[in-house]
C-alpha cells in the first residue's frame, strides 16, 4: 500500500507520541519534530508507509537517545495479555469453532498498537471481536489452506498481541515459523518478546531481519526471504504487515484490526472492523 | 497562548485540508506538505498558535495558487447560517433573557471552524449550546459591563457565525465596532462576508490590519490598536482571538466553542463547551 496524504500528519502525532514515551524535556521532543518536518519532502508516496516509519522512529530514537522508548509499554502490555489467558482459553474450548475462535481473540490483540491509536480496551475489544463477525471474512479459505500446508509462516506484530497468537498457533496444531522484528520499533515484538509471550513453545521463532515496522522483503535477511517464497500460507498479522505486503504475491492472508482510515478506505470497510483477507481472492 | 506540541501535528492536518479545499492535485498538496515540514524548525513555540497558522495558511496559497481557498466555504456557510435566522430570532423573543440567549447563538455559530473541525451539524450545536450553561459562565459581568460601556469593541471569527454575531449585537442595543480579518485566512471573516452578514446594518465593520487567524496587536494597524486601547468592552470571539489575547491586558471577554484539546487544558475544561469568560477574572 502506497502512502496516503493523510500518513503525514499522522506521522508527526506518531512522533511526538514516541517522544513523549522516550522524554519529558519539550525542547527534546520539539528537535525531533523539527527533524521529521525536515523529512517530509523526502518522503515519495510511493513508499509504503512503514519504510517511512521506520525513519520516523529512527529519528525518535537518535535525537532522544532512548533505544528502546516502548520497553516498558511492551512489558506491560504482555502481561495484561497473559492475564486474560485462562478465561479466553476456556472461550475458545466452548466455542464451536475453536481455531475460528483462536484466530478473531488474535486479531482482537491486533488493537494493542501503540503506532496507530495508543488509548484501547483490550477486554472489550475482544467481547466486540468474538461477537461480530470480520468485515471481510475468508476463513473457510485460512483453514483449508492451514489444513493442507505444511510449511507455515506467522508474521508477528505487536507485543502482547503475541501472546494471543500463541493461542491460535496452539489450535493450528502444525509446525510453525513465526518471524518477528529484528530490533525494538514502535512496540512491535522483537524475539525477546516472543519469547516472553510463550511462542518458542509453539513455534519457532526468528528474526525477519529489518526492523521497519512491516514486512518490506527486499530490507529482509536472504533466509527470511527464501522462508516467505517456500511457504504454503503466510499469516500476516496487524496492519504493517498489510501495508507493505499488499501487493505481494504469494498464500498471504492478512488477519487485523482496522485501526486508521486510511487503511479502512484502501480496504474500503469501516475504521475498526476486523479483517481476515486472501490475497490472493476469495477463491483458491 | 503558546504553541504546544500538539499543535505541530494539526498544523499538517490544517494544511493538507486546506491544500485539498484549494486543489485536487496530489503532487501540489504534497509540496504544501513539503514547505510546512521545512518551517517546523523555524516555530518557536513561544508564538501563539495563529502566529504559525498564518505561515501556514500562507503557504498553501503561495503553493496552490488559490488565493482564497475557503472562498465558496464561506458564502454556504453564511447561507446556511441566514437560513436560521427566523427560528433563532424566535428563540430568542421567547426567551426569558434575551441577550443571554443571542450570546449563546453567537458562540454555537463559533463551530463553523474549518481549522479546528471541518465536521460539524450547525442545527445540532445551537440546540446543545442552548440547552446547556457554558463551562466557564461570567455572562452577568459581560451584561454589567455592556450596560456601563460606551465604546464596544467586538472581534469576529468566522464567516457564518457573523450571522449569528448579528443577532447578538442587535440585543446590545449601542454602537458597536465590529472589527475583522484584513483578507482571507481560513474561514475567517473579512469585511467582504461581514457585510453579506448584514453586520453593518448594526455595527461599524472595519479591519484589524492583519490577516492573521487571531488578533496579534503587533501586526495590527494603529488605528484599531488604538480602538482596542480606548475600548470600554472587548468582545472575542472564537479561539484565534482567545490564542492571541489570552494574556492581554484589556477588557477582554472571550465567547468561544472548544474545539480542540490543547484549548480545552488550557482552559481547564473538557472539549465541546462553550466559553464566557473575563479575562480581568470573575471579579470587576
Amino acid at each position: 500500500m502506497k502512502t496516503y496524504l493523510e500518513c503525514i500528519p499522522c506521522f508527526f502525532k506518531q512522533a511526538l507520541f514516541a517522544a513523549r514515551v522516550a522524554t519529558e524535556d519539550d525542547r527534546i521532543i520539539k528537535k525531533v519534530l523539527d527533524r521529521v518536518g525536515m523529512l517530509v519532502k523526502d518522503i515519495p508516496l510511493e513508499n509504503t508507509p512503514p519504510e517511512t516509519g521506520q525513519i520516523v522512529y529512527d529519528t525518535v530514537r537518535e535525537v532522544t537517545g532512548v533505544e528502546d522508548p516502548f520497553l516498558e509499554i511492551k512489558q506491560a502490555s504482555i502481561d495484561q495479555a497473559a492475564a486474560m489467558v485462562q478465561s479466553l482459553e476456556k472461550k475458545i474450548a466452548n466455542s464451536n469453532d475453536r481455531m475460528r475462535t483462536a484466530a478473531k481473540i488474535s486479531i482482537a490483540g491486533n488493537i494493542i498498537d501503540f503506532g496507530a491509536n495508543a488509548s484501547f480496551d483490550l477486554n472489550e475489544t475482544v467481547d466486540q471481536v468474538l461477537g461480530s463477525p470480520p468485515a471481510i471474512d475468508d476463513y473457510h479459505l485460512l483453514r483449508e489452506k492451514i489444513g493442507r500446508a505444511q510449511r507455515i509462516l506467522y508474521l508477528g506484530d505487536n507485543a502482547g498481541e503475541t501472546v494471543f497468537d500463541r493461542l491460535f498457533i496452539r489450535e493450528i496444531k502444525k509446525r510453525v515459523v513465526y518471524a518477528v522484528r529484528q530490533s525494538p520499533i514502535i512496540n512491535d515484538a522483537t524475539i525477546e518478546e516472543a519469547r516472553q509471550s510463550g511462542l518458542h513453545e509453539v513455534a519457532e521463532v526468528i528474526s525477519s531481519g529489518s526492523s521497519a515496522p512491516g514486512t518490506i522483503l527486499e530490507k529482509c535477511t536472504d533466509e527470511f526471504v527464501e522462508i516467505f517464497r517456500n511457504a504454503d500460507i503466510i499469516i500476516s498479522k496487524g496492519q504493517g504487515n498489510f501495508e507493505t505486503l499488499s501487493d505481494a504475491k504469494g498464500p498471504v492472508f492478512f488477519l487485523l484490526k482496522v485501526k486508521c482510515p486510511v487503511i479502512a478506505r484502501d480496504l474500503g470497510v469501516k475504521e475498526g472492523s476486523i479483517i481476515i483477507k486472501s490475497a490472493q481472492g476469495s477463491r483458491m
